[in-house]
């Protein structure tokens, strides 16, 4: 049971943290730096306990690769997208101005949402699933600073989303459109199975 | 003795920095990075020593679960409030302009202040007293970086204190109105209560 | 092969979010941030695998420390200079603005790159193959940044690139002439021959 | 000799970031995180070798605390001075506008180089002279990182340099007035020399 509640309280304010910045008056081009760094503190806090996923993509992943069981990573998607939707809520009561939805175009939005997710899930799995990097004290640095590249890459492009939760809490917040979020949905799922099928033919899983 | 001199160091940086950044001219959008960093590397320094908090909200949910004496915890609180004094007075002289308070509304300053002290406090509990993160190198970082995270985050909502030696720090530095301490002070010691709860509820305390 | 897939996928990501943050809707101040930690990102999830080149010039530098095989420093370059390509390619879908390259004087250029490049690579020979810092934590964090700070630094001179395999990329997007194309490439190889000659004579290679 | 060669490459890179970022065109607001993260950086780099002082306040502190010969201390001052000029020589090369000084009063930039100055000494015997620090990853990152703090926070007031060697530099460059340059001398002197005598006071160095 605690490695759900963490994974729901490090979502909580992962997703929190995106609304928070993302509805004006926000962050900014610092947007990114704070979600980024949002990503990494509460992957340092609930790594220990719940491995810090925080995303149903790199669950996947994660359980793709074989370190998560089928049961684990039902619990941890479903923890994840409650926090997402909780989140949601409580910036809609703190934001006094609406949301407002950018236009994207699903074919780039596509591209751009698999390959930073492939990216992100790549780098969850050789730095915190792989035996040669084991102990480090980088991992959760490694793998917020990820999103941050990511979001200043293709925030633009696609919204910088890379996460099934996040779809979920932005499309409630009124960030994004209803309509849009099976982009977000295929092509992170696919962005983390990627990640896993790329991990696991390099042969870096030697478990 | 030489503990709380580090707290009453730590401090005084941290709250002469939010004054500095704040303050016109000050570092604008890039103030949460200055304030979470000067954290940090306090905390790098003189962790070893104090433990870093220098916080009474972080104070008292390292004392509730467990990890600091009564006596050290009040000590620890004097030495982060006088230096939150003691830094504004420096800043007060220091800079030509006058602050500027803005005006929040406390419900939702209330939930900001609770929510990111939460965080903060739960992201101490778990990179600074947990078995299984000893020997860490990131501590001062994640913990800097969560309220870098906060001030992005909820600053516009309110200010982004997350610290009872800040809001006093702020408050005579003129940045904030003596009528909204209370705001600051009930939010951030129910957050700081809040993540020893769920830290010792998770079970996350195994000595 | 596991070694050149890693390069490439590290190069890819790089100059990916090279171009990504250039090409105008980019990341205007803050696109060093973002280049420098997808660096360091990169290298932290491939280092255990390849060593996280992902620059022909730090191959090169590698390759002279002694910690390279020829046939191994040319493979890297290869996969990198593919990788560059590629990335060109799909930055070229993605953005729908055109490039514009900046006009650059060649003699500070020179310098500016050769500079950089040299401090790039004696950081890389000094926090990732020598004895005395072994088993550190730091490694892609000081790698990553040195881009940063050098993109910061000489970007207004040269485009602080620092790197063959993103002048290939940079080419191929537009945002740099053809006919610039040999300062990159002379002075960024330059730069990572005196890192690793002054690595050897100072007689930090150990081994 | 290796190590006063490590200090000035070290030391050059630093105030050769300085000039670069601060002159127009520059890295605007973001000159501090360049600045801190130039020092990191190097600091990871040289650090095995020469304990990356990089800095003569740094030196006199550390020699004050019984970690360096007088006779090194003397050869790593005049090789961290030489460098900042040297620094000087290649900035002014390269930057075709010229340099413009700012205002300071004597007294507010008296007490601002002062405290940061100490802040920055006090973090170097802390994480990097301090028996219970030993083998940590986080000294570049701290180190650098007080640096950018403190750059944000009285930059406005001193010019945030904190470094004897950077003082001479940006003299060189015209950055800064050479009637002002007693300030930086008398104020970081002051400040690292205090720093040393904290940190024996407080009985920290068990050495």
């Amino acid at each position: 049971m605690n490695k759900y509640a963490v994974e729901f309280i490090g979502t909580f304010f992962l997703v929190f943290t995106v609304g928070m910045v993302s509805i004006d008056p926000g962050a900014g081009a610092l947007a990114p730096l704070a979600i980024g760094s949002a990503l990494a503190v509460m992957i340092y806090a609930g790594g220990h306990i719940s491995g810090g996923h925080y995303n149903p993509a790199v669950t996947l992943a994660v359980w793709l690769r074989g370190k998560a069981s089928r049961g684990d990573a039902l619990a941890y998607m479903t923890a994840q997208i409650l926090a997402g939707a909780a989140a949601a809520l409580v910036v809609l009561y703190l934001k006094d101005n609406s949301a407002t939805s950018a236009a994207i175009e699903s074919g780039p939005a596509l591209v751009a949402e698999f390959l930073f997710t492939f990216a992100l899930a790549f780098v969850v799995l050789n730095v915190a699933t792989a035996k040669s990097t084991e102990g480090n004290s980088y991992f959760g640095f490694a793998i917020g600073f990820t999103v941050l590249v990511g979001a200043y890459a293709v925030g633009p492009v696609s919204g910088g989303v890379f996460n099934p939760a996040v779809a979920v809490g932005i499309t409630i917040m009124g960030l994004s459109e209803l309509s849009n979020i099976w982009i977000y949905l295929v092509a992170t799922l696919l962005g983390g199975a990627a990640a896993a099928l790329a991990f696991k033919s390099l042969k870096l899983s030697a478990d």
